[in-house]
């Protein structure tokens, strides 16, 4: 990792020499929480293995420190840090319309010239775009008093000069300034954050082709930029939004697995039988009022209406890959809060219990991970991976750091890079282990973590949660095997095996970002490069959030990091 | 397997000594019979190459000893047999009530006293779990004459002492005894025996930690012990239990692939679109009454609304894994009875020719995974499996049994335990080769009979089913023919290979019940340690089924084995 | 590939020796035709890395020759060329009706005796099958005037020789003509071919038992024969067919992925969450009119209700494994007709970006592609693959050719077969690196076309398209590295590897095409063997679609290849 942000961190944790208790978080704690503002998935290298109700204070989204849209005065222009290496296709405008399309400089042409109001846009549309007008006529839009939200209070009325309206239109004081607000609060993973925070910080949409990733903007982007993708345009009727197929587009699949969870589960098969029944699902009260047969997705996670999402979050973070001290003091009153939502129709012991069996499933993946990042580990320490580290094409960062180092818990010289430097998490051009590695973290623990979180504990065991663990475990431990017996032929008959050169170069990989940094700026790093201030510099965690470690970790006696400064 | 258990089953389906064709069966059929009745899916192994309708009686649900409820006079405490070795969660007792939850040493304590009428109840319950007060105002219980079935009526009046109903409490003389009775008539695999089978007599749960199997709890109790699973609490509405996705949660999924089956065939299309179209589909009438335009899960597995759903099987048992001679005279009526159900809206021809493509397709897949097997019984034989049994960890009886042998038909010394002692299908810390056999077999032969059971045929060629099962076979030849060219390589340079230690131990590894078992009792075996009858020792076939068999056996002129008698 | 077919195909593209541009053609082009025409899915191999808009005319669905209803004189009897060797199941008859039912000789036979009218039908089949009387009687057919279209009027009065109505039975002149010669109009893989193409001209059914291949047959059989898989019989309710689930059972998973990237897009939210709200869909509607708040599939693909579904086409065939040169000004027309569907809600802008989107994602996708199949062609000329082609049972040709060897681009001698020949994408008794070839363009890269032309970004990039591409590609590195550190150990200590047995023969390897051939017809191949012309020979490209690439080439001043003619 970057020296200066990593001191940077560091410092903005541990404020100005904070001691006793947080004085160790320095050796561990404070690392942790500096991976996970920096590098998303890799907490659970460093998950605890010692008992519960220890005491310990660890990382999770509390300690976070940057969340929230941005709070400097003046931030960085969209899309941030590493942009001069982000590859955009033209298409992405409509998801990042402030940075893409309504901008003066951005902005596309269009051939229709003149000023219009309202009913000449209709008069126009109702040809051109039918649809949209349709839609927009059984709109409240249409209805608002004394005059109606029309095509141009959104739009704007010069033709040469339309915006495509981003969430922050919609948010105004005149409109919806409180659902725009309350999304604002959430923290690093929230809608509030999943568009600047992934696609310009995060290595898989930089190191990438703009074709290549094309579903991690159309996701990503989604509900920080744009309302219109939970409401429904041009309609924007409400109770569309209240629905759980809304939320599914995005939270389904591999390590966002959310759906799958949820209507696989009793709660989802509830839903699917009586949504249509208007006695056991009435969409037209709001959600405050609702009074469900059984839950939503909405119903849950954005308990009477509220925009922020993350509310009634668990302990855990980065989609279950990290792990706290569950039973410890400080988290009690969060996993109460959590287990209240269930209240309407469970006691609130078979709440607690089944978030107690969510912590013993994750324990479990976490005990087959830690089994699997060893066998991955030991072979690139005793030097027989193949590829080793250096045998591939140039990472992300234009530098060959080992894929599944993380500086704060795996810091092994072994592992490539400098002391603290991290590697990331790779879908491609990483040994088979490694891929093994991040798949059994990233895809099946995920899925546990969110099965038994959704009531779905057949989920989080059978199909590709603690099941398919236990498989992958099977794939690394038979790959290493191999490498291991190679290895050990080729030592005893005196072969020194050159790894394949398709490793470092091919068709497809010289089209990536590193071996690009590596020809065009030789000996610089993208650390080197994008100097500048990024979205993670520029945020701070919600007030409420901060009130809440604060305020716990007085009750508890403990000394008082300063969170949320920036320096 | 347990030498006491084996000669018990032998003796019970032979009876003193029943000579002829019945004879014949001790060999190899009366093997058949013990294995399915205690290890379930190994079927396929011994499942015959010889032409149909050659007149043997084959092994099939038919020929299984052990089903229904228990019948023993005094059942041993649920959850029997390696009840010692079976870790729970308290969640659990949500699933299994009877066992967990309504006995005075394991009733959860309750911070409310005294005894309440239905009206406290719900003047209490109003505030503290709304939305289950809702639900029960609109159930027909809170409607009943003369008075209503209460909150107190299945729960109890004493707030100290809640019970939670099970299924045997809703199934009483007064409530819903038909229903109960009906479900008790079920086979092995049914709805009336998966809980006390799967959990407490099969070694997947036996030999994993709690949060590592709670899917296989919740889904395998849901049926036996509770019927809010399919009839939602606390309303209990049949019109919604008539639903075929009231069946997904539990069925659904690599190697219980109902859903899919159906939702992706035509039936499923039927229903999908029509669904909410009253004249298409009358929920409000009794499934004796239905006149659907398309099939329902329960309109063809309910027929009339019986609740046994095992009434109208085919021949082949667990789940497609074994293979019944389904031409022999002695299944045609049991085949005919498959048959009929599609007469509402197909031709008998059209049904019957269904029921032979099934047969060919699930030969087919018997083909394939005869030769798979082959490859890999060839490899432990051969001794260059890496690792073999003996590099492993014990396995869930403490032993080093290999997972594919199968006393009755793969009794080969090289593959480790006694003579007639079985391995067990494993998930987790097997040789690859082991585990790509249990995927062909477990998740892609029975996707094929599903898919074609529910005339899916796509569903049972194409995604996972026959397409899946070649690309295993090139899975296996292609790590079998890595094992040896390495294994040749070691011999011929003098390596002598050992097995890396991570197979047998580890983070992870060393939870399971296995090591637990050499550890803390040496020298023995979990068989051992659980002497006592299980489930499978005190339950007998159902009456109809033994009436079938016997009847049969009688006109086709054979010497009649004494079924159902418990020794 | 059969040398006569062959020159027959270069002939007819490229007429009497028309030159210039197509002239060109003759090198590279022309055997691209060849290809798309015989051998469906290969055209990745070749497909271009060069800039678009390079005004080159490049292979595409246009470009295809043979397309459409038959229009021999005297079409070979179905199910044509290679039917020696097509092995059926009796089910078979029920999806293939004029070739397996309707024929004297092989009508099943019937126990009922006499000829009917409706209303005795009726009579018996009211208590036989009332399912389908029930669905008659609210059928339009039951109301037709003057006089209702009866049970006799599809099946016949004569219980003897009764008949199974196929497509063509539906569309005569005084029924459905319109529809039924729309649908003819389409081209390769199209509703109009996909069953004489894929049963008898394609390797994938003819090498294999019918059992393991019937859900082949269901798909690909049901909308070329048979008009009530997409129009629920026997009530045959237009507004029923209307709705996205009718497509889903043929176009789901793996390489038809079209159904999930429609119901995780947007649209299939839109579509999911409104279907059963009259005021949002109203489907009652003709296609024509219809003005739903979000698209089905119907309403794009059958826009105005034109049974020809693939109208709107891109200029990419074969699921997105091909690529065309897609800026090219021959292609701008269709392309621009393309983006005209979502004209009702998008701006014209937002859909050409789209289709560019589009662009962008399979030319990335194509470049992995080549880098993997570079890996894979590299060890087979090295001559250190395991197995290599002659090391597996003869293919469905009866010969060993290697199954990624397309003979317009990788007509490598090492690749076996004579030149120009051609192998077959596998999914059985390949190596395992022949495989994830095959899974990685035709699962993954098709995915990813599906995905983005839906408006499914997040399902193109995400889940298993690029993502498992990049999954794919350290596969077969993994698997190359293997290989090749094996045979260079092999060779340092003088071991000469004898590929295992059980690559070229075993229980299942034995019961395909291909060794049938070798042992009795040795000598030949399957073309030897099927002479004759099959369905590929005796269809040519509908009017419509000669005439826009001869329009095109004309104004873009290129020589005109005779199209259409039959030689």
């Amino acid at each position: 990792m970057h020296k200066f942000l990593k001191l940077t961190l560091a410092s903005a944790l541990l404020g100005c020499g904070a001691m006793g208790v947080v004085g160790n978080l320095m050796t561990k704690e404070a690392k942790a929480v500096e991976i996970i503002t920096h590098w998303v998935p890799h907490e659970v290298y460093g998950q605890i293995g010692e008992p519960d109700n220890n005491g310990k204070v660890f990382f999770s989204g509390l300690g976070a420190k940057y969340m929230g849209y941005p709070k400097h005065e003046n931030p960085p222009a969209y899309p941030g840090k590493y942009s001069k290496f982000w590859r955009t296709l033209p298409a992405y405008r409509y998801y990042i319309p402030d940075y893409m399309y309504n901008r003066d400089e951005v902005r596309p042409s269009n051939p229709i010239k003149g000023t219009f109001q309202l009913e000449q846009c209709i008069a126009c549309h109702s040809v051109m775009t039918p649809g949209i007008v349709r839609d927009y006529k059984k709109s409240a839009h249409s209805r608002a008093e004394p005059s109606p939200t029309g095509c141009d209070t959104c739009h704007g009325n010069n033709h040469q000069k339309l915006t495509m309206p981003s969430s922050k239109a919609c948010g105004t004081s005149e409109c919806h300034e409180t659902q725009y607000s309350e999304q604002g609060q959430g923290g690093i993973g929230s809608h509030a954050s999943c568009s600047s925070f992934a696609q310009v910080e995060c290595a898989w949409s930089i190191e990438r082709p703009p074709g290549d990733t094309a579903g991690c903007t159309f996701c990503h982007t989604s509900p920080e930029e744009r309302c219109s993708t939970c409401h429904q345009r041009h309609q924007f009727d409400p109770k569309v939004a209240r629905k759980s197929e809304q939320c599914k587009t995005c939270h389904w699949g591999k390590d966002h697995r959310d759906w799958e969870a949820y209507d696989i589960g009793l709660h989802g098969t509830v839903y699917q039988i009586n949504k249509w029944d208007p006695k056991q699902f009435d969409w037209t009260k709001k959600l405050a009022d609702a009074d469900y047969v059984g839950p939503t997705c909405q119903y849950c996670h954005m308990r009477g209406g509220h925009h922020n999402v993350q509310r009634f979050g668990t302990v855990y973070t980065s989609m279950g890959m990290s792990m706290a001290d569950r039973g410890a003091p400080i988290w009690k009153e969060k996993r109460d809060r959590w287990a209240s939502v269930c209240d309407d129709c469970h006691s609130p012991r078979f709440a607690r219990e089944n978030l107690q069996a969510m912590d013993e499933a994750v324990k479990d993946a976490g005990l087959k991970y830690r089994e699997t990042f060893q066998v991955a580990a030991d072979l690139v320490k005793d030097g027989v991976a193949d590829p080793m580290p250096k045998d591939l094409c140039p990472d992300w960062s234009g530098q060959h750091v080992w894929s599944l180092k993380i500086g704060a818990y795996h810091d092994d010289p072994a592992f490539g890079g400098k002391a603290g430097e991290s590697g990331e998490f790779r879908m491609s051009n990483v040994s088979d282990i490694e891929r093994l590695c991040f798949e059994s973290v990233g895809y099946f623990q995920t899925y546990i973590f969110k099965g038994m979180a959704h009531g779905s504990w057949n989920d989080a065991t059978y199909n590709d949660g603690s099941f398919g663990m236990d498989r992958w475990l099977v794939n690394i431990k038979q790959d290493a095997t191999q490498a291991r017996r190679l290895a050990a032929l080729e030592k005893k008959v005196g072969i020194t095996w050159v790894p394949e050169s398709y490793w470092k170069t091919g068709e497809w990989l010289d089209h990536l970002t590193g071996p690009y940094i590596v020809k065009n700026h030789p000996g610089k790093t993208i650390f080197d490069l994008c100097p500048d201030p990024g979205w993670l510099d520029t945020h701070h965690a919600p007030a409420e959030e901060v009130e809440y470690i604060n305020r716990k970790i007085k009750e508890l006696g403990w000394a008082t990091p300063e969170h949320g400064g920036h320096h």
